[in-house]
């Protein structure tokens, strides 16, 4: 559900680095199944990456699709953010890179994995995807 | 319109893949002008692509815009999403690749095609395009 | 806050013409501090690329986040878009490529930069942000 996109200036990050950025993404959305949680890194040249007009090449920017939640509370977004930063500070902040972040929430009923329309937490069904960490039929109507 | 980013680990489709996937998706869209249809492909390596903070390479993220159409009744979004399942079906899951999809809903008012705000579909400015297969201005008032 | 997403054929743009488009989209959101802007381009091989199910080595595909604004007014967003198809003619149109754009509206209560919120425009902090092209905590409470 969540789709992470992370555009970054190439050789920001080694390959240890972005595995470790996405675990800790995929271990704050820690009532999702893992498996919700994509992130996507694409490097991209400084020739190619502009903030206020200038190439750039000190800035991440992270784009993300949220789905399966809404936050619609203003603490609790604000909290989330905090924790966004939280986690990435050692990678980014603390490496004097600058960055940006901005969520979009899309429809929860157009969203497929393998094919599999995702069940609603908390069901038999949701609970069942959960703990398996993988996709199933449903074996329970929805309600 | 559509705008399909499809997300794919490196060597997974050939350009044959590639291009008999974008007809198929194109040709779901029936009602509409092919050239609305963009899809664009992007070969994502292994150390760049995370499910559940893994890294990996048989994973396939699709991602989609939906601006000309939005659709609301859930039997016709869960009617889409099987049809889509379908069409990837040999490209994807038989070839054991796993896959998720979802799809957004953005503003018809802010799109434009060669610079030309596509007309409302049915109309007669909306019929022209469709059977020209291209975009021109408009020759009627919008109602 | 805006993110432009440019895809294009391969060669399609310099370096020069790469600093130009964004040095004239930037200048677009001229009540913006001009730090909100980011632009980046993405090279699409034509056998990645297509539209109306054909590979397409002459066009160019424009998404884009709108996150600071939204414009709900129809005379205001004709007028915007066409600004943008005036600013990129140069470089797209004039050239014989085709194009298309898009723009999504996304939750301004879910966006930071260098882990700020920013502030609502015409606040104190946000003047002070735009006087001062870049982020900082906030002085002022947000109303």
């Amino acid at each position: 559900m969540p789709l992470w996109k992370v555009y970054h200036p190439e050789n920001a990050f080694s390959a240890a680095d972005k595995g470790a950025i996405a675990e800790r993404i995929t271990a704050l959305y820690r009532d999702l199944p893992p498996f919700y949680v994509g992130v996507i890194f694409e490097a991209v040249p400084k020739a190619s990456f502009y903030v206020g007009g200038r190439p750039t090449d000190d800035f991440v920017r992270i784009s993300v699709d949220h789905i399966a939640r809404q936050i619609t509370d203003d603490a609790i977004r604000a909290a989330f953010l905090a924790a966004l930063a939280k986690i990435l500070a050692p990678y980014v902040a603390d490496r004097g890179l600058r960055w940006e972040l901005h969520i979009d929430e899309t429809p929860f009923g157009l969203w497929t994995i393998q094919g599999f329309r995702p069940p609603i937490p908390g069901t038999p069904d949701g609970e069942k995807w959960r703990i398996e960490n993988r996709p199933s039929a449903w074996q329970h109507e929805a309600k």
